[in-house]
């Protein structure tokens, strides 16, 4: 590892590619609306080959979408790599995934005009569907692919909030299916994602950037509660079997059991759906979810055994049927000592003060990191906002958490 | 007022008649789906004049929608009528305004082919959307069109779950909205209105049949909180402005302040909505319903004051911004006492014992009993249930309820 430079990034081409990126599938002023292998996200990601081409890079892009840009090394050996996702939430911000895809690119062109070929092959990646915001069910599907962790039967039995699979969408833009497992890499050493933070920890303590020692480990419940459908007027309180009661009673629980554990636990409820859902019907179902999380693994299973006491006591005394399945449920993901050393240093040695945290939400290198040393940098987000239209960073923080990427990629490849 | 014979109506034209009739708009094995102004409603309305025609009866529809069929009486004079409605809920089931509708034609038939050509002129009314199903501030459309209650601007402005105005959808079946005053009455002098019971009370009480003294009044709130979306997993609890944690806090308890005032206290949440409806983002914005109602004048502002209490009290605790409108509040409205005493005298003289009830569901009577002298029959709802396919009503019952009706209009009438 070589000790590195304080490598600064072109303040104007940050700013003008996070603009243009913002093109495809913007929604309003500020938002995007980007679902995986849609025609916005394609369109993103043809634009995110041709930018790694102009910068002279090496481009591909994998069986499963994911687009790769390589600067190779005069060394063989396993790549070192950094980038994040290109698709967004329903609608989301400009900057969540596309800070570290473009961030990446933009290290990667940096480093080769300023230091030339590197002695380890550099890579820029564009991930897809970590958001799960087309398929809920394919959460992380770009990093999954590349760690060989999709299911031979998962394409054709995931849906998405339409009726179709997640094969249908592929095959409608090209992509085949069954040539997922050839998205598999094995000669990846270290994976670095630059991202915005998020939340609002970095803005209240006045530092542009952070370094992420862990990742949050996160479940999520899809509950339904199921009584009978009465009228509104005419069936007294008394002998009604109301799932929305029962629900409204779970969510204030739930919600207060995270808040009574204190920082870091979170419990969010997000989505919320009543049938038949006429205001003078008593519902007969209602069905919501439950997003629990905690970096500490001791911490979230207690958590969990809260959430799930409440919901059965509640069902139980309403005389409700409750139901729940657990779609995603991903264990808590240390990053690696020695990237986070090493981060830290390149910090230190620019004269950074980049304070050391963890991360609240999931991320692809909590994937990445089941077969790659990882790290993370955090970018500060305005009022802690994201996944939506609001979410702001500065061009002048994020070209901080670029030319902190840079420094890494530098220590590491050069 | 002549005393009466107890009469009897055929049960397999009562079974036959609901039967048919559930066909418009048949949703599943035993529900119905026939919103006002649809293709299912416009065959219902269809088939309900060659009903009437084929019972020897002089039929029309009025300019809004509604249908009439007339018995004339010897004598001029004021009508008396009877009727009830034949839009659904979505779904709803085959007795809900049905039985009332098909219930008049054929007590208006038997009492033709038993006794002919009555003093005073009785007519049977099918109404348009009582349930607001299709536009939500339409309620009662077709007995306030009888009442001249319909504002001149309301046709164009009133919209529905789909983007269109009322308006839109009446001249699609080329009814024309500019010809709404037409439809008033100023020559109604009664209103008798059979209905199933939509509760479960005459069940309990193990009564077929019941006689309503009044009816509820109700309001309808449409409640609106907004707080800050953000990450689910960065947020910390204790920064957040989260609206679901207010809508479950304010749902918890508008449905326990009803519970715990006692019967006949109801509220209803019944319609929710949460956007921007992911799992892993707090919401931006919720939207509720709230359906409260009391028959007594004083305990219905103190369940409203004690609502509006708590939601503002919820709203400024959570700093949430809070807003609602009510496009319904309907005055509770007692039946006439004559028309009470006339039919309690009908049942107690053909031996039915017809406890005397208040009706806890909202009807067309309340707006109809503004002008004329108003009452109502219940029958009896298997578990109390309507507004959903499962609604039932034995064909025993129903034919108990039409015999009873056309006692009563014997009474008035001949």
């Amino acid at each position: 590892m070589s000790a590195g430079p304080a490598i600064s990034v072109d303040r104007d081409l940050v700013a003008r590619s996070i603009e243009a990126f913002a093109r495809h599938g913007a929604h309003g002023e500020t938002g995007v609306w980007r679902t995986v292998y849609s025609p916005a996200w394609v369109a993103a990601a043809d634009h995110y080959a041709e930018l790694g081409r102009e910068f002279g890079l090496k481009v591909r892009q994998d069986a499963v979408g994911n687009v790769w840009a390589t600067l190779p090394g005069t060394e063989p050996g396993p790549a070192v790599v950094s980038g994040s996702h290109i698709d967004s939430q329903r609608p989301g911000g400009r900057y969540d995934g596309v800070l570290g895809v473009l961030g990446a690119l933009i290290a990667l062109r940096t480093l080769r005009e300023r230091f030339g070929q590197p002695r380890r092959t550099l890579e820029a990646v564009a991930l897809c569907e970590e958001e799960a915001s087309r398929f809920p069910g394919a959460m992380f599907w770009g990093s999954r692919a590349i760690c060989g962790l999709i299911e031979p039967d998962e394409p054709e039995r995931i849906t998405g909030y339409e009726p179709e699979t997640i094969a249908d969408a592929m095959r409608a833009i090209g992509l085949d299916p069954a040539a997922i497992p050839f998205a598999k890499r094995t000669d990846i050493d270290v994976f670095i994602e630059l991202h915005i933070e998020q939340g609002p920890i970095l803005e209240h303590t006045g530092h542009p950037v952070g370094i992420v020692d862990a990742i949050t480990g996160i479940r999520h419940y899809t509950v339904t509660l199921e009584g009978d459908s009465n009228h509104a007027g005419a069936f007294p309180m008394d002998l009604r079997r109301d799932p929305m009661a029962g629900a409204a009673e779970i969510i204030s629980g739930v919600i207060n059991t995270a808040h009574r554990m204190g920082r870091p636990t979170v419990t969010t409820v997000g989505r919320f759906a009543a049938e038949p859902g006429g205001p003078a019907i008593v519902p007969q179902r209602v069905t919501f979810t439950i997003d629990a999380r905690h970096r500490v693994p001791e911490q979230r299973q207690l958590l969990y055994r809260r959430h799930e006491g409440l919901m059965r006591e509640v069902a139980a005394r309403r005389d409700l049927e409750i139901s729940w399945d657990d779609p995603i449920d991903q264990e808590p993901g240390p990053c690696d000592p020695g990237i986070v050393a090493l981060l830290q240093t390149a910090a230190r040695e620019r004269g950074l003060d980049a304070p050391t945290m963890p991360s609240g939400a999931v991320h692809d290198t909590l994937v990445m990191g089941r077969f790659a040393r990882t790290g993370m940098i955090f970018v500060r987000s305005k009022d802690g906002r994201s996944h939506t239209p609001e979410e702001f960073s500065s061009t002048e923080d994020c070209a901080l958490g670029i030319g902190l990427l840079a420094d890494a990629l530098y220590r590491l490849a050069y």
